[in-house]
Parts: C-alpha cells; structure tokens; sequence
C-alpha cells in the first residue's frame, strides 16, 4: 500500500468515525429514546441514534472510499471493488447508550482478504478515540494525545480480566470463562468494546467474551492487536469472524487464557 | 441555614471536588500504579492517589470550613463544633480506577444531624460532576450544564436496574437482587457511584447494592434526593450508614423494588 492510499484509509477513519459522533450524541441522554426490539428472546435495543450514524457513516465513505465494500451492522453489506471492506459498528454497546453509561463506542474498521488492518474505537461522549493499524497506535482524549501500548505479560494471578455480561454466552462458555476469572486478580463487566480499549492502553490483561458479531470485533481486533496484544477465538483461530473471543495484552496471558478456556 | 452558609458550603463542595481531581488524574491510567490490599479476603485496592486525594480534600476543608467534622474513607473522623460532617470518599470504585475505566468517582457530601443535605459525585478523567441538595440538582460535563431530574415512573418491566457485582453481597442479597432484576428490561453492572449519577440523570431506574459504607453512599443520596429520586436501605429505612441500598428514580419503582427485595 503507498503513503497515499494509507492516508486515504486514515482519513476516511477518522472521518466516519467523526459522523458518527454527532449522530450518536444528538441522542445520547436524551429523553424519548426510541428503542425497537430486533430479537424477541434477548433485549437488543436498536436507536434511531444507531442507525442514523451508520447512516452519516455510509455516506462519509461512499464519498472518501467509493471502491470500498461496507459492511455494517444496521444496513448490511454493501459491494466495493478494491478489495477492502470497512466494518461498521454504530453503537456498539446499545445497553449501555441506552442506560446512559460512557462506555459504548463507535466501531470502524477496515479489512482485506487476510482481516482487520486499521480500526478506531470512539467513544463519542468523553471525546476519546482509539486508532491501530496501518502504522498507528495510539489515542486522542479529554487529557490529550498518548501512544497505546499493551501490557506486559504478569501472572493471571496478577490479571484483569473483563466482559461485559457475567453470563458471558452458553452455560459451557460461562463454565469456561470463570475457570480464567476465579485465578485472576479482578473481573470486571459491563464495558462493551471500551474494554478492548483499555487493553489496547495497557490498563487490563484480558478480554472474553461469546456470541460476537464481525462488526463487534473488527476494529477492535486492530486497535489491541497495534498495541501489541492477541486477539483470536477461544481455540487459538482467527477472531475476525465473530463468536467466542479472547483479547489479551500479550501472548503468555493469551496462552494461559486459552488452555483454561480449553481445560 | 442562611445564603453566606450556603453559599460557603457551596464553594467548600466544589473546591474539595477539585482538589481531588488534580490528585486523582495524577495517578489514573498511569503505569506501576501502587495498590496496597486493606481486606485479606477480598480484593480491594488502596492506591496512593486514594490517600493524596483525601488529603487534598482535608486541608482544602480545615481552610475553608474548620468548624465542620470529616469522616474519611481512608483517614477516618476528624470532629468539628458546627454539626455538619464532611463525608469523603477520594475514589469510589478503586477497583475501577486500577481498571482504567472512566467511572469511578470522588465523593463528597455534607451531613447534619439528620442525614445528606449537600453532595456532588465527580468524575476526573471525563470532567463531570453532579451536585445535589441546598437548592441544587445540576451537573457539568463535557457537553456542558444541564439540569438534573430523575425520570418518572414506570412498570419495573421497562426499568433499567444496576448493581456494582453481579454476586451483590450475601446468597440471600443476590436472590434478592435477582427477583427484581429478572423482571426488569435491563440489568447492568460495574458502575459503582456512577450508577446513581445515572439515575439522577433520568437515565435509569434503581440501583441496588449491599455491603456499602456511610463513604459511600451519603454523596449519592444528597445527589439522588435532590434530583426527586429516593433512597433507603432494603427495610425502608435511612440509607446514610451504609449497608443494603435502594436508590430509586420515584415512590412507585422504589416500593415495587422493595417488595421484591422482601417477598
């Protein structure tokens, strides 16, 4: 890839990433949210907020990135020619937008035939986004910009590990999990992709979770995997697809994780 | 009370909260973070910044209010001549502040003899702080002031319910937790003295917690109170010493969760 189209990608990142703040917020915290229901069973909020910002997204790239395919979370896929697809999460964390809570995100990524090669997580209210890919590894936030760095490898013993409901997917994965979250440190839940963020800042160790979409992995994968972390499915293949993820700071806690998730 | 009183009271809360911004934000997403362990048991950190903020807090308040009492999470009770208490906690949600997640929070309230009658709960890393109680309900943000207003009531079928752990506290505190959780929209954790920012927001329904100190919950009251939200302990009774805690967005959610909570 030349300079050129590199900061082509960079831009558009940033730009989408931008569109989608201003839709996200208009109705962040207010009241009156409208909330359809896509799934009977299970709680799963769609905003107008939610597809307004997949919305502004679209057409921010359709504009930078004609070439491009899109696949998003609201509206689907749309073909492209270059080879490159960009991945669309508008709100990922809707329980969260919906409960007013500062830890949802906006997630863009951009992917070739091999997976994810630049991402953002941008949370929208505190003003923070988190870029990795391409070269790049870092974030801007209310206190400035700073270099993002995974880090280093400590016992599980000494671990933080997160995800964001404590029944994590089936009784088998929840099982799995709490095999990795009794010998750790700390569990934390509730955070959506914030908490791939906060690996991607060197603040945790671990993140896992079940039922994962593409779109709800994608950028992440970029921004921990820039950062110096390891992203892949419990059994140690790509994550890019979705399903049952394990995000970690460095590859020993990944081993670790992994022989647990399996054991 | 007169205007000066109030007014100086006012300024001491404000004052004491920016103290403590400036000692928190120092230590916060920092690398080689100190955490002592005070329980043997449970995990439960004790940062520096814990400690540097409290005593920020301190001597701000021995200057502009040397007549009150303190009680301090981590230095105790200081005793005073005026009747009113400052109640401090410098990091609510250590375990959240070591996590790197944005919603931990410094906690300063005011007591008389009676209960709550002025606190804010401050947010460092996003810039928010929600101030309830003398004729105050308001908050400033990123995004700017708004006022602050619990939401009207609505079925629990609707509500939006937090709690901090998913465990709650005792067997018999999570069954409990879980009859009113079950028949709620939506359940959430992780959020510690944001959850009750929320609720004073007008974002959510109740928050219920067990195991909670004077510390933690006299800040949270003033704020909730003043915003039209109610909070008590699980029997009904006065909530500013701690213990099994309801906050409720109004009369009728927090009666619905009560019955629950003893049926």
């Amino acid at each position: 890839m030349d300079e050129a189209e590199r900061q082509s990608l960079i831009a558009a990142l940033h730009a989408a990433s931008d569109a989608a703040r201003v839709e996200t917020l208009a109705h962040f915290r207010t009241e009156g949210l409208a909330a359809d229901t896509k799934e009977t069973e299970r709680f799963d909020p769609v905003t107008v907020a939610d597809r307004a910002a997949e919305r502004a997204m679209t057409e921010v790239l359709a504009r930078m990135r004609p070439h491009d395919a899109i696949l998003g979370e609201e509206y689907g896929a749309t073909p492209g020619t270059s080879g490159l697809t960009w991945v669309l999460d508008p709100i990922d964390g809707t329980r969260g937008y919906l409960s007013g809570t500062p830890t949802w995100g906006v997630l863009v990524g951009v992917s070739d035939a091999v997976g994810p090669i630049l991402g953002a997580i941008d949370q929208p209210y505190i003003g923070e986004r988190f870029v990795g890919g391409l070269g790049l590894s870092e974030m801007t936030g209310p206190h400035g910009p700073r270099a993002l760095r995974c880090r280093k490898a400590r016992p599980l013993a000494e671990a933080i590990v997160f995800t964001t409901f404590p029944e994590v997917g089936t009784e088998a994965d929840a099982a799995a999990f709490r095999r990795v979250a009794s010998r750790a440190r700390l569990t934390r839940y509730g955070m959506d992709c914030y908490a791939y963020a906060l690996i991607a800042s060197g603040q945790i160790d671990l993140v896992i979770e079940a039922g994962l979409q593409p779109y709800d992995v994608q950028a992440p994968i970029a921004v921990v995997t820039a950062a110096g972390g390891v992203v892949t499915d419990w059994q140690g293949g790509v994550a890019h697809h979705g399903g049952r993820i394990v995000a970690a700071a460095n590859a020993e806690i990944h081993a670790e994780a992994l022989a647990l998730l399996n054991g």
